[in-house]
């Protein structure tokens, strides 16, 4: 507890250097006669690479500079303060709010004028994405939440804010993943699990879980409600860094399925700046795989077409150079041949429990099927 | 333990005597040489009234013939029969599912033609929506979930498939509302709350947890993720009937807002069948309230402006039986009149915990503030 408490302290004061740091120089550009300025990393496409070596897609090096003296800069400066403020204000009263909320934390009409200092969210949104990127801290270190999605259940047991909690014990519920899992909010206390399994979609971990899947194969299975949120992403990465787990990713066969285990694995574009802290390279996919149609001999119905909708997105997909291990460019190539996408769902036609009792064990026996 | 198994076989016992009872009358049918048929409450808005005595929205006695020998209700038919089948297979193998995994169950090529039994998830939805009313049985006693939805704290234990959960013990997470919380599933042990209070958003609630506002007020503090889920509303109904606790209600200042109180007061329109065992009666309305603007100050901005959208919703509501008492009327009239709107996250701009120290704290001590 004791411990815990001193590393929110910790955190605390190193985010809130970085922020007063931010101001200061502000202030010695204004002292020095110069437009103060803030060097903000670019996040756009052409500044986001595939690290092969690392195994995680990062942001490179270009930085672009926001000036205070400049008529198409200024507001966006001010907002970037504007912002940084109200986190100050967060971590200064040691609460934590939602990105909604900082919106309207922010959000003023300029005295004397008839404007906003902010329009609507995606502006102080995009100035967060910069503040992150600009000082390297995660917005979660800002003591701001994105949405919470997402459950857990499994051989684990940690404390969150001072309750413990043993994931074995948690009913059909679950454990409620929260957006904000740093290490002096949820500190683990025991895992005796041998992996981690994610999974797409709650109704598939409900089926696992009243099955008692993870008991039986000691693991901890978690869901993100489809694309995980920031919050799930950052626990299975502690969970890989900190325990050392294997983490299996179990997805619909489709271009978004595959795109959610690569987030999992390598990190996403829009957020290339955090890959370092959420991407697990050794994450493996587990499937539904576009073979597993013949292995399981899965139903072949028009309405599992892929629509035209999936084509683009699997003909983009095959393009990321994240993707373009063998494997991936035929899992990639046959469904498209196929034409067909299955939802893990579409097990169920072969009964109520086939993914707990013959999908899953046959993937855990053959794991030259899973895909890395 | 022994006495919720008992709970559980008897609810299967009684819930597979309704489904067996429908598939022997179609027999006796034949063997009479009729036609089976299936006699279904009409469940569109003609047969849907507002109960003023009980207060809540009640189906009418309107029923309409299925027939197997007509040729534009034989799928049908065949489909709501499917769909029976694949219930009473759960219940014999005291398995849920989801509804998804409902319409793969009963979908498949029908013999010696191109025809599928279910062409899609909307006709084997409809079929259970049809199933439930004709034999006065709740989807989650079919051993059927809808999605997972909501979380929970406060001043409560229960068990939860065995587990004991306490939920003053659940850290900034919370307990993780599932869909199905029958009191043969989730027993209560102990509640030692004075009340109830629903909130309409995650981001709020995790505010007030923050803050412990449940600890203060002695309350238990869930939210439904925007409108709530069926597991969030038949869990409030269990607290008002079976621990007779009071039940306050925290959203937006906007039609939506409006609408989310009568669905947890009243019921629903389109699950009119099921009001009477999710409808809480004596639900008040704790705000956001139109004249909070004045009362609390506050932003008067063109970015809260009504929309086209909100305005017509509002009219719409404005006519609901539900909703003719005076205090209503004028409640959406001056919303109208004032022409805005006030996110609960508005209050943010007074400072973050705003609304754990000033907002509930006011209302709570000014009841006549509230709307029944």
């Amino acid at each position: 507890m004791a411990r815990r408490k001193k590393d929110s302290e910790d955190r605390t004061e190193r985010v809130l250097k970085k922020l007063t740091d931010m101001g200061h120089q502000a202030i010695r550009d204004i002292d020095r006669r110069r437009s103060p300025k803030l060097s903000i990393p670019v996040r756009s496409l052409s500044n986001v690479s595939f690290n092969k070596r690392r195994s995680i897609i990062e942001l490179g090096n270009s930085k672009q500079d926001r000036l205070f003296f400049n008529t198409g800069m200024a507001k966006k400066f001010m907002q970037t303060f504007l912002v940084a403020e109200a986190c100050k204000q967060l971590l200064d009263q040691g609460k934590t709010t939602s990105i909604r909320d900082l919106f309207y934390m922010v959000k003023h009409t300029i005295p004397n004028s008839m404007v906003e200092s902010v329009e609507d969210q995606a502006e102080s949104d995009a100035c967060l994405e910069d503040l992150e990127v600009t000082i390297d801290t995660l917005r979660e270190e800002l003591n701001l939440f994105a949405s919470n999605r997402g459950a857990m259940v499994g051989n684990v047991t940690l404390i969150d804010s001072g309750d413990t909690i043993d994931c074995r014990r948690m009913g059909s519920g679950g454990y409620n993943i929260p957006s904000i899992v740093e290490p002096d909010v949820i500190e683990f206390v025991e895992i005796n699990a041998d992996f981690v399994l994610l999974v797409e979609k709650d109704a598939v971990w409900r089926r696992l879980n009243e099955d008692k899947f993870w008991k039986d194969y000691n693991c901890i299975l978690l869901h993100g409600g489809g694309q995980p949120s920031r919050g799930v992403r950052r626990l299975v990465y502690r969970f890989a860094d900190e325990a050392k787990l294997d983490v299996f990713v179990l997805t619909d066969n489709d271009p978004w399925g595959y795109y959610i285990y690569s987030v999992i694995k390598q990190g996403s574009i829009n957020l290339a700046y955090e890959s370092i802290r959420m991407a697990v390279p050794k994450a493996k996919f587990i499937g539904l795989s576009a073979e597993d149609k013949d292995r399981f001999d899965l139903p072949n119905d028009n309405k599992l077409r892929l629509n035209k909708t999936d084509i683009a997105r699997a003909r983009q997909i095959k393009k990321y150079p994240w993707f373009q291990k063998k494997h991936w460019q035929s899992e990639i190539k046959l469904m498209l041949d196929n034409g067909m996408k299955y939802e893990i769902e579409a097990l169920s036609s072969k009964g109520i429990s086939f993914i707990t009792e013959e999908y899953l064990p046959h993937k855990f026996s053959n794991p030259d099927e899973m895909l890395d």
